[in-house]
């Protein structure tokens, strides 16, 4: 299955496809409207089933007719893993960790497919990092590494928009990585039995105005998705809708001579098989 | 006003206290209940004023007598800042950053007063942090330093208990700052209205089984209150209930020769002059 969010001029709402059909869903102003994604990912079987089934019976929705927003809006966690690509590590400067390197990102940086990456007005140095990102759906702590998928409810994509001076003005990365509106997600969630085990073999791709500036597959990741879940459950309790944004290969336009950065009147496209594509412009914060 | 969150055996609820007056208040299943302090954050003026009238109205709420809860329940955002004592900073090998120092805390590790603090099973490196935190109650983007205590509802006692390897164990500090039941909050919430501007000025201190092994003033802040606002709205967009945990000052067990750990049967305490005392036992986690 795959879901998105929407908001269209009636309201926000979710849609689903099964099966390969098209897209149908409700607002959340209809009636029957079962709850947003963040909702649903915290609902037992039954409940998600008759969930389901109560989109599926909804209008069609036309992605391209609607304004896509991140799939699940109000994760409990966002959870990023930095340095989980050797080639990438190296390109940054930095000896590869043998232990997940972790930093938070807040709600107030995402933004859905198709709405504006926004540069600061203060810096230059904005970077695209186009990443595979794990969705939670059954909470937990201390799940080990061969259980792990069992709480993985599916995955999309990430573009994990750094604002590069800022990020490193001390010793912790997080002001550079939560600039509002620099952390596209979407545009849908494709539940995990669509997928490989672990989302592990599909190729990812960071196009800059249709030049690819970043290539790899998640194969090459560090620390795979079981892995990080079984790590990170060792010290933290999981929950339906959290977040793991699983890093990025190497190709960052910080690490090119001279920068590549992104600028207003870009497109920045990630691209991870079998999932698709996150597409952005770049503007110019007001 | 103060305000405690609480639970007790007929559910949770929200007490306050106006003008030093005993605490008094409703549960999530009284009639009139108006909401957690997360959903009063976020009301106007009017709304919040029937609110604390609605409270003020309920039965009186003996503290000692409930169990007390994270003041907010569910902040959008806890935002940590490191390195915010001179004092500290040299304790912990760190050159002074001229940025604050951010990093993140999951609501997933908040606990309240009373609650144990919990040694995690794989480490015995349990270190305690008093700071004082700032909850926004008014949101905002780019606001000015002396505008920004106008967004400040009030303030409250954090204990950033930290597990020093697990800090250490790669780049950034995110799993050593988020194991659960490791942040104790509380125990009330006192508006800031009741303290000098930006709670300067107020001695902290915290003790482990009575020995002080923590003692300053907020004064000593390399990061002021109203600087933080203005330094993290230049990138984030404030929320009502998100939490600025402020740092805190020398004397942490892992800077002492030899280290001084927190362990199961120690109790630990944070004071800040005019909020109160945060006392939490230590427990080794099941």
């Amino acid at each position: 299955m795959r879901f998105a969010a929407y908001r269209d001029s009636a309201g926000t709402g979710l849609a689903i496809s099964r099966d390969g059909a098209a897209f149908r869903g409700l607002r959340d102003t209809d009636p029957g409207f079962p709850g947003h994604l963040d909702t649903l990912l915290a609902m037992d079987g039954a409940a998600f089933g008759a969930a389901c089934d109560a989109l599926s019976a909804g209008a069609p929705v036309e992605l391209d007719a609607v304004t896509l927003l991140p799939p699940v809006g109000r994760p409990g966690k966002i959870i990023c893993v930095g340095l989980n690509y050797i080639d990438h590590s190296a390109e940054s400067g930095f000896k590869q960790p043998d232990y997940p390197t972790l930093f938070g990102r807040f709600t107030s940086s995402l933004i859905g497919h198709g709405a504006p990456l926004l540069r600061p007005t203060v810096s230059e140095q904005f970077d695209y990092e186009g990443e595979l990102v794990a969705i939670i759906g059954r909470g937990g702590r201390h799940i080990p590494r061969e259980r792990a998928l069992e709480h993985v409810f599916g995955y999309s994509i990430f573009n994990d928009g750094s604002v590069r001076d800022y990020q490193f003005k001390a010793p912790q990365w997080t002001m550079g990585k939560n600039f509002d509106d620099t952390g596209p997600f979407g545009p849908v969630v494709v539940t995990a039995d669509e997928l490989p085990p672990g989302a592990a073999g599909l190729r990812i791709e960071t196009r800059l105005n249709g030049a690819v500036v970043q290539s790899s597959n998640t194969d090459a990741l560090v620390f795979d998705v079981p892995t990080l879940v079984a790590i990170i459950s060792e010290a933290i309790t999981l929950e339906p809708g959290d977040l793991l944004v699983t890093g990025t290969p190497s190709g960052v336009g910080a690490a090119r001579k001279p920068p590549l950065w992104m600028k207003p009147g870009d497109v920045c496209e990630v691209e991870i098989e079998r999932i698709g594509v996150l597409r952005n412009p770049v503007a110019d914060a007001a």
